[in-house]
């Protein structure tokens, strides 16, 4: 996508041809910064300090991660602890793993010496493939903003969305915000509520500014609102992202979350997830099993934001004797899911339903219960 | 409650025996400041500011800007142009309004010269009546949270709370956080988790710091975390309080509440709303008819807290061109709630359970639908 009319993407391989620069998503909305990775650990600090998150760039970024580890020492040793490393940056999002596994089929059974190209081609290729999957998914989703936008005979379409499953979630494009940048340069009149998100406010310091960025209507909104927002009829359809969903269709996504499908439910408002093949996990066919991030307590406490003065300051927010818990996300059952919005189409929130989409995957679940 | 060892109530008459001393919250919790009232101009400020909030103490504050007014001009008019400003601060909290009804009736068929002291004589008594209801729904609410202990044979009673419903929010004592204190002072073993409550904080501001101050053990969490907490079975039950309750029970309280309402449901939590009788309005029958206050989107984009200086600032947390709206409560419909705690006992969440607890209310809508 574009800022101040350039083409970015979120993450990119230097002139250099080994080095990858990010950009730090911890500074914005206020400053545009980008940093140079140039050691895995380089790549999980990046991942663990939430400079890059978002499941799809998680998995960009330790690709590249094992693309940096293998460069000082292409050993099946190195690989491996470069793989434990980066997969314990962040416990709930999948792609994180299913990044990491791909790049060790892409190079275990080479040479050493063959080992670092192919990995830096496959981390190209699992970039590439995140923005052509997403730009799917945009034109999937975009019947679903495009049949609320004729049932309002051309009104605007109220979005509501959480968290950012942006650009900046993505390589490119973004899985939940695909369709409605897809709609929006269509024409169709859209406008959407980004929930706050806190602790990490990636609502109003990277949805907004994304939105913003592309000219995309938009309103911040308290993450309290949503269920005011839908009991008065103003939200037409919510579409969020997710970490993890579960082979049954239960979908990990940042914490607040459920409470948004909840609301959907009560007030019989569509609530679609969006995700690539990539966020789901196969191994997995109840949403308990999850492993949920506990983080910090001073994400809750401490707040980030720019002074009348424009420079950026931290200001605690609560008592200093009063402790704060962090649960990252949160896991929406099935049960509340419309539909999942992938790169292969649109299903219906039933059981089965990613199951028809990837039919590969059920042979395999049959194999493994025969065996 | 106290503050550093010494009593306080969040409203007062200075000694000079006609200016009104409150605690402005706006400061709290990083600073303690009383700030004088001398005309009803300053209440209605104060109102409006939200250096007072909370239902009750909304209430009782109006009554004193009623008696401030009168200082100046006990006329009719006078009073009138009072009661209409005060009323006109907050349009949600309907104890406003029953406040200033009060007032008049105090006042209204005396002579000039007895007026004055008529108010202060009436605002003493809303006051004093506020603390004695309060402490009786903290004795009702007791046998809810002693149920739970007992249940759970001693251990660790977890109850989740919004905004703030505590003595800061009430002359003393609080509504929702009334029967948590007398837990806690009965030797019950509670623990609080405190929704943050944006966009105003006063979860993290406010409630935070009251339970801190009384020793009560609690933890800040986002406004999202509250399903997870849920869903974990981290939760007993949940009480709120209520800035308007309709005579068939639906809830309007700070916006986000209806999320954790339709979360309990899900979860099999139960949902107590805690509510002195001022609270509730007999002249509605349906949650929908309840005035939303709309509030300026600043308070989304704006944060206030401590530098590492100690210093308090505000700090902008979203784009510049980011629009945001603020909705400032919602409407927990009946169908939600467990139960109502209030001075004349537990309620049931049913359609007539307010009128089997306040049976002279039926009467008078018997008489008003036979005329």
């Amino acid at each position: 996508m574009k800022i101040d009319g350039k083409h970015y993407r979120t993450i990119w391989v230097n002139p250099d041809g080994w080095s990858v620069e990010i950009i730090d998503q911890t500074k914005l909305p206020f400053v545009f910064k980008t940093v140079t990775l140039r050691t895995f650990e380089d790549a999980a600090e990046a991942i663990r300090s939430m400079q890059v998150r978002g499941a799809p760039l998680i998995g960009a970024t330790a690709a590249y991660g094992i693309c940096l580890a293998l460069r000082g020492d292409a050993s099946d040793e190195a690989l491996d602890r470069a793989v434990e490393m980066l997969a314990s940056t962040r416990p709930t999002a999948i792609n994180l793993r299913w990044a990491l596994e791909e790049m060790r089929k892409a190079v275990q059974n080479r040479p050493r010496e063959a080992r670092l190209g192919a990995a830096y081609a496959r981390a190209a290729e699992i970039c590439n493939d995140d923005v052509e999957t997403n730009r799917q998914i945009g034109e999937h989703g975009l019947g679903i903003i495009q049949a609320h936008a004729d049932r309002k005979k051309g009104d605007t379409v109220n979005i509501l969305t959480h968290c950012n499953a942006g650009w900046l979630a993505t390589v490119d494009w973004g899985t939940a915000l695909a369709p409605i940048y897809r709609a929006h340069d269509e024409g169709i009149k859209v406008h959407v509520w980004v929930d706050e998100t806190r602790p990490r406010n990636q609502g109003a310091s990277l949805t907004a500014y994304e939105l913003g960025a592309h000219g995309v209507p938009h309103s911040l909104i308290a993450d309290n609102a949503g269920g005011y927002l839908m009991q008065k009829g103003l939200v037409d359809l919510c579409i969020v992202g997710t970490d993890r969903t579960t082979a049954t269709g239960d979908v990990a996504n940042k914490i607040g979350t459920y409470l948004k499908a909840l609301a959907a439910r009560d007030n019989e408002v569509p609530f679609f997830v969006a995700l690539p093949h990539s966020t789901i996990d196969w191994s997995l066919r109840d949403g308990n099993a999850i492993p949920i991030e506990e983080r910090g307590g001073d994400e809750v406490k401490f707040m980030t934001g720019k002074l009348p003065d424009g420079t950026v300051a931290t200001v605690q927010i609560a008592p200093d004797s009063s402790p704060a818990a962090n649960y990252g996300f949160d896991v929406t059952p099935l049960r509340f899911v419309t539909g999942f919005i992938t790169e292969r189409g649109v299903a219906p929130g039933s059981r089965d339903a990613l199951y028809v989409l990837y039919p590969e995957r059920r042979e395999a679940v049959g194999t493994r219960r025969a065996s």
